[in-house]
């Protein structure tokens, strides 16, 4: 059972921004999650796992992300384009940097496209043996609006899949913000 | 995040018996889900879990559980009962031993109704840090005639739920076997 016999455990975390404040900052849930996994699987046992934080984001499909930017060359778009991976990474970087000062072994990289099958793939391309999701933990009547990730990845991701719900206390008064 | 720190993780594990060797051998399913936490979650960090094992049967209702036997006294269907839960016991006795063993701290009780509201009751009632269920990984044309335990727990239980669903080396001829 010692760490030099097993190979570390590989627990995979998506992480996404504030829906409040916005990049850099974590969502609530995501924040959540991730606390959750160092106080109560990975504890002082730091060696024995590897964590691999996934950013998916979405593509801005029609363009009005950002209404006060003006566009007039290819250029531009490009610009923009460096400037949401810029954004990615820095939320990354908020984890990437707890995990160094905890001195548990991590990865992180970003990917494009719609959330919840962008996670199903990246289980099926990195195999972790647990996916970890924050969850807001809506109500039923919500969640008909919202979508959740969290149910599709427990139904259709191939590893095992634990969702922790955000605390009572850090829910935001609209409970869809996170 | 040491472990004198922060109280143990303490987490519950509904197992059941073999559906195809009965008591006292544990099913596939519940073994693969205790190898499986042991592996990935304890790893080398044994002082820094609990385990809680709860095994629910399912109360006897039309009595013919047992047709060779005679009953012909109150005294023989309480022997019955005895024999139950001398069972369940030995079932529980394979999972302490290997915890004794490895040395992770554990409990195991037993209870009767409905695995799946007796399972949400106790996480109710224990509130643990994360259940952890095997699961038989059935299709959905298979679920609709046997249900699923862990289907509805990740649904209900009060707290974060993993299911660990069996490796396909493991699954008898009929998927519904356990």
């Amino acid at each position: 059972m010692s760490t030099s016999e097993s190979p570390v455990t590989r627990i995979m975390l998506a992480v996404n921004e504030s829906t409040i404040r916005g990049y850099p900052h974590a969502s609530i849930s995501s924040r959540g999650a991730f606390e959750w996994t160092l106080q109560k699987i990975v504890r002082s046992n730091a060696s024995g796992f590897k964590l691999l934080f996934l950013h998916v984001q979405v593509p801005d499909e029609d363009g009005f992300d950002d209404m006060d930017s003006i566009y007039a060359s290819p250029e531009d778009f490009k610009n923009m384009k460096n400037r949401d991976r810029a954004r990615g990474l820095h939320l990354l970087e908020f984890f990437v940097t707890r995990c160094h000062e905890i001195g548990v072994a991590c990865e992180s990289w970003i990917k494009k496209g719609d959330p919840k099958e962008v996670i199903c793939l990246e289980v099926k391309r990195i195999q972790p043996d647990l996916l970890i999701l924050g969850s807001r933990g809506l109500g039923p009547f919500q969640r008909v609006f919202v979508g959740t990730v969290s149910e599709f990845c427990v139904k259709h991701a191939e590893c095992p899949v634990v969702t922790i719900k955000r605390r009572s206390d850090e829910t935001p008064q609209d409970p869809v913000d996170d």
